[in-house]
């Protein structure tokens, strides 16, 4: 039984919650794909180019693994990958709530397709990537926040940008 | 003991959820006013001349129903039109937790004026405005989310937006 | 359009959030039924009759209002007695998560039975009937809790037990 | 990547939104234990062998599934069968906050342990054990709330009880 | 153990409920810093010398409290003035949630910084300087929201705006 | 400004949760009263005796605490105590509702006590005494909830109970 899911998200910037969520689900399943929403309508902090390239060396020691981007309905694109299952973090109950509407909506779209949550590290609980934004651009450590080896790169973007 | 309620909304466009919760408020009480706010901050997707339209066909066969635009405040515009109760239907924990701040300021505004919630119905537990406009604005399948007789009238509006 | 709804609980005892509950409810409708469940399971600290008399006591300004017990399902009590919906208070989250789940279930068990909320007075928010029971036990002044008329008879009830 | 997942808990007794999360967990992983919790201190409407059989007969479609009880910690009971994940699915907010902590505690426990959670479908929202337990006690209808090739029993069961 | 909290906020404008707050700090602690949020990215409804001045007239009575605006990172503001605290005041389950991340967020900025919650009075459960400026701009009654000593001076800011 | 806080609780038994709060509080008020719930209605795993006891040694390092049972209305004890507010832990969604009605009734008892929260640890927020007794008694390690300096102790009276 080979399983591919999907890890969606904007991931402007990448954090280390989101990191620990792609690696658990790497260890369940044969193949993870990361995929970065093209969101034409809010204007992110990185670009697109920027944030494959910051997952990718985020997730480079995991084989099975792969970033890219996409557009359009997710129900539509797990379609044409044959994704099995759409891969979430879960951190807290407002979390929960919007994750479980687009679940059903998703559902309803795609009858075929799965959605699975996995609970944030305690350690992650509090982490996201407006958080990390907020704290960086205010001159804040961010450190603990993001994955060690896209850290400088991060903090050089933000206090250009 | 003659009941007049009202169903406030930015309805931008109506959905199935919207309908249910009209129908069935127009089945307890005599009058049932559906009260489209005009809220300038916020640039809608449908004008309100479009809303209202699209209102009135989705409830044309229910005869104690009336749609209207409104503006300013709510409470306000309940004394003048002698409403006696908000309407509204709770999805989630989040919908709640706002339409309780809502209901208690109106109170504050209004002591005559009652607010009364509806569970929404489990098929339309996920439904949103804002969902059936993202949906459809990729491409997507929108014909489970709004009444039958307005489908294609909304389908074709998102698109040329 | 006539139409009668449902007020069902423990009330053991009645408090003033009950009574706020109620009396909303009789502005509303045309006719409201309290009624008291009767359940083998739990030993209550109010007899049937004793909690029956309460209520009466504090609604007995209220015309439209009828105070019975009741034995076995909801929703077949609501069919017999033709009641049109179920009233109920809501005071926060915890309470509107098993309320919800109650809704649908009637829902189910009687499609015609619709669910109605009102939110609870800002003033009522902390009552219930077993906080009410626990300040009393302890000697604590239950006279902001309970109905003015029945607060005599709670409190002597509550020491001899 | 062969996986193997767990469904604990009490089935007292098994509803259609177990089931649901069976069949869908059986379709993600290679081996679906449902695990029957034997918990000494609550006394169970069902026998633990009459809430396996019923499990049993309403899985017996599924290749992929074993049906067993089980006693004492999970997360050690895991680690004996070699279990990947457990699987849980999530009706609402309050299920979320009480399966987010067994997620966590069991991690600490077995840090190897995954916890997976799936969604309710939005039809089985509303269903839980007690409930079935409660309806049928009341003499009530659950054809719609439990697996027909154990309906029968159920209600002969719960009657006689 | 002389101790010094820290009650941040947007204030735009000060409504009855930062007042309970604020008044409830400073007879818990010595001295109570009231620090106006300088956040570039949101145009507020009152400039950052309106809010402090509203807040010092406000809070006139009180002796041990200083209202200051702050720019910059809040963990770090704290570590300057030698914060033992951040105090906020809770009204719902939603603000809970982020006020959680935020507290987390800060302690892991600044290990000794302690943050402390307070309830929010039964009467200011459901107020917000958001709700406050959409009722005020509608033409709403809003003295029972704010400070009677700056009510005038807020309607008439809200009137020009 | 000397201030007396008090942290009421079962501590059946003390997890690394409640010393967490204990400690914190200890830093932030002149004296901690840690005050053990007489409750005669639930059968305890830990005599008082017990439980003061454990509590005693998990704290002996902090001069300001003391450790007491009480009995009856925690305001009332409150008041005779001359304590200045309450003090709790905030695990999550659903402790924050129930800790929400206890601070409004306990402010209706006696107006001049405070409730003040503090969230919990993101190490503890899964940890409960509950949890803590249902993992001992089946053999679990629970060196991770528990004081090192009470471990013993607590594993051998579960395992004897």
């Amino acid at each position: 039984m080979s399983k591919t899911v999907i890890c969606p998200g904007s991931f402007d910037p990448v954090t280390l919650g989101h990191v620990d969520i792609i690696t658990r689900a790497s260890k369940m399943f044969d193949k993870v794909i990361v995929a970065v929403l093209v969101n034409s309508s809010k204007t992110p902090s990185f670009s697109i180019e920027e944030r494959i390239e910051l997952l990718q060396d985020s997730t480079c020691g995991i084989e099975n693994v792969e970033v890219v981007s996409f557009n359009g309905l997710l129900a539509e694109y797990c379609r044409e990958r044959k994704v099995d299952a759409i891969v979430k973090g879960l951190r807290a109950v407002t979390d929960f709530e919007y994750e479980f509407q687009m679940a059903l909506t998703n559902k309803k779209l795609n009858p075929m397709l799965e959605t699975i949550f996995l609970t944030a590290d305690a350690d992650s609980m509090y982490l996201s990537s407006s958080m990390v934004r907020e704290v960086a651009s205010m001159g804040g450590d961010i450190s603990n926040f993001v994955p060690k080896c896209v850290h400088q790169r991060i903090v050089e973007r933000l206090n250009k940008g």
